[in-house]
């Protein structure tokens, strides 16, 4: 079934101990899109501006994602987001943020999305992200991230936003700030009884955790040693995860574990190069392999 | 077949931010033997002082401790350590550390215990686990434990230890320390190109690590939402380890894994209570039953 996501669409300047790329594509709907077609077609609610390469909308559409969500602001210039990674490759400092369009971003879905099954609120306020919802008709699962500066500052709408979704993504430190739990099990449970069926936590480099009335448990990271970009793994993540459940078109205990699976590898994979280069060099074959060694770890 | 553990014998006091406990057992060898235990009987070489409890030496022996190799000093004091846990549970403040009796430890096998077929070199300095492993004939399998504290201040005599052991247990940060490498996956490597035939890495809350010159795997902490007291968590971590491996008598691959998980398991009890509460507690049917659920955790 066809995936729906709205989220952000920028151009990222990275630099890590060891290099530097300048205005590659990046923004969390496109992590996300990259990931997920290697399971589905994708639909993208976006905005940029004029000085978007069209390369890179022609990329997206020859993986299957359908840009016509995905605004052209004539005169407008695009999201920018710069940071530098400090040497342990976990830790990031961002060195500037320009929202330009983004900052207006005002999503309108065209028509045909509007009954779209599978919805991912990718980060963007929560605010935002009702208003993405107010327009759906009849979905499947929906499913949103959120993060640290909207807990902060719009927390009284994410709190609400809770009560309209099925499933929540955030990462642990964000979990901690929502919950103040100490204890992510505890956390992740708090923010389940919040509102979503289910909820998973993300823990970087060590892997991700689920949670629902009647599970919990944790899948590590895939262990790799070539740490080149980890920027956009948490899209990356949910991209991956997403894609398998609309591929599935069901969302089971059995198929979410799966899902978890295959998000946690197409983030291994798009750790181990600048932007979307490495998951451009792979194809099924290489997921379904890494997945095979992936059971094989957890085996015993 | 017996295992025989040497390292450090004390007093703990631990402060968390929901309670305190004063003088409990504690120290690496106990931690150990204890989680050992469930699983084959222990030989313990350590020294302690007159205001040793003779109850604490009863309960080990009631665990099938072999406590002969346990030299009491006229007139000594235990090793007493005091620390304060943050409100995380993770990170910790060393209040106070008397070494003791612990200080001038100088451990002598006695004749029965030279021939152990399995050996674990708990936490102590490099030129101490030399010293045990010259009075060892013809082990089976030995495995040791370090520390910052000697890969700052004795790295050639541990970078000797390393070609004279199989297996290194250290954790995440220790890795890193040792090797001056900044990702676990390469460092894991380096350190076992060092010498050891195995290397883990233990990760706290996140799991743990292995590497052999065939396997790279990983493998997630049990989540618990109960952590009272993590202190020993890692020495019960390779209780659990060495003790599985020392009850099946070998360590193949599969016999290795299992023998990872049973430590993980060991751990998520022991971080439930103080000291070993949580453990006394527990028989080998709550361990079996852990390890079904994290198996089923892991399997999808």
């Amino acid at each position: 079934m066809p995936l729906l996501v709205v989220g952000s669409v920028a151009l990222d300047t990275v630099e890590t101990p060891q290099d530097r790329r300048e205005d590659v594509i990046g923004g969390s709907a496109v992590h996300f899109s990259y990931a997920a077609s290697f399971f589905t077609s994708v639909r993208l609610v976006g905005v940029v501006g004029e000085d978007w390469p069209g390369e890179y909308t022609e990329m997206l559409n020859s993986r299957g994602i359908d840009t016509d969500g995905l605004t052209v602001v004539p005169g407008g210039k695009t999201f920018r987001w710069s940071g530098k990674y400090l040497p342990n490759m976990n830790d990031r400092e961002t060195l500037d943020v320009q929202l330009n369009v983004f900052g207006e971003f005002d999503p309108v879905l065209p028509d045909a999305y509007k009954k779209c099954s599978f919805i991912f609120l990718a980060n963007g306020s929560p605010t935002l992200q009702h208003k993405v919802l107010d327009q759906i008709e009849g979905a499947h699962l929906t499913v949103a991230d959120t993060m640290d500066l909207w807990i902060n500052t719009e927390r009284d709408a994410l709190v609400e936003l809770l009560k309209r979704i099925d499933g929540l993504v955030l990462n642990d430190s964000e979990a901690l700030l929502l919950t103040g739990e100490k204890n992510l099990v505890k956390a992740g449970h708090v923010v389940r009884e919040m509102g979503p069926k289910f909820v998973v936590i993300k823990k970087g480099e060590h892997g991700a955790m689920f949670f629902s009335q009647y599970e919990t448990y944790v899948l590590p990271a895939y262990p790799t040693d070539q740490v080149v970009d980890p920027t956009g793994a948490g899209d990356t993540f949910a991209g991956g995860m997403m894609g398998y459940l609309a591929q599935q078109g069901k969302f089971d205990p059995k198929t979410l574990k799966e899902a978890m699976g295959y998000g946690i590898l197409a983030a291994s994979f798009n750790v181990e190069g600048f932007s979307l280069d490495r998951l451009k060099e792979i194809d099924n074959d290489a997921l379904a392999k890494r997945m095979d060694e992936y059971k094989q770890m957890l085996t015993f």
